[in-house]
């Protein structure tokens, strides 16, 4: 029945299992609505969303005003982690958080093919 | 008489001598306020120390929200280059910006000794 969603699932479900650093991925729209998620239970998915839309949203602006074309890319590092957000479909973006220890070059490579599997089905 | 502000720009512009692909460099305070930069004409320095200030409070609460700890760094890619932000001495940020071809590895290396420096002298 509603395959589109079973398929960016399998998608969020095997970006994790193939990276044991990703501890959760998220598809959202542009306006922070979330799409499909691999979230543990203690991260909210209705938190997550409306960071990943503000995350993109200054991300945007910040290239626009820097004059740096458009925004393809965030990334934030904490003390426990990475959030990392790229642009997947038109209008969505995908968003992981890792542990600290993750070797951020296989990160980006695995979402950069998450996302190319993501326009297809969108 | 101005030793410290002198140290300072002789440890920014040595950042973008060292790496041809950091364009411009500047650390700001956590509230936006300039404190020593190294900017090409055509970027406004108080449009960069701005931006600044708004991607280190968002990235702060994104660490916040999303229980990562305290925000290490920030970095937006665009279409034409990079901007990446690390804090530096407290309450001070450390911000690049590069081409699109900047090796990322060696940006982070670069701006993790430059911030080493600065922490001495402020």
């Amino acid at each position: 029945m509603n395959s589109r969603t079973d398929r960016l699932n399998t998608i969020l479900r095997s970006l994790q299992s193939g990276s044991p650093e990703i501890e959760a991925s998220a598809l959202v729209s542009d306006d922070g609505l979330m799409i499909a998620s691999a979230l543990p239970q203690h991260i909210d998915e209705v938190r997550v969303a409306g960071m990943s839309a503000t995350l993109i949203s200054l991300g945007t602006r910040a290239t626009s005003e820097l004059a740096m074309g458009g925004m393809e890319q965030v990334l934030i590092k904490g003390e426990k982690g990475y959030a990392v957000m790229v642009k997947a479909a038109e209008g969505t973006d995908l968003i992981v958080l890792t542990t600290a220890e993750a070797k951020l070059g296989m990160v980006f490579l695995d979402m950069s093919r998450a996302a190319n599997e993501i326009k297809k089905i969108l």
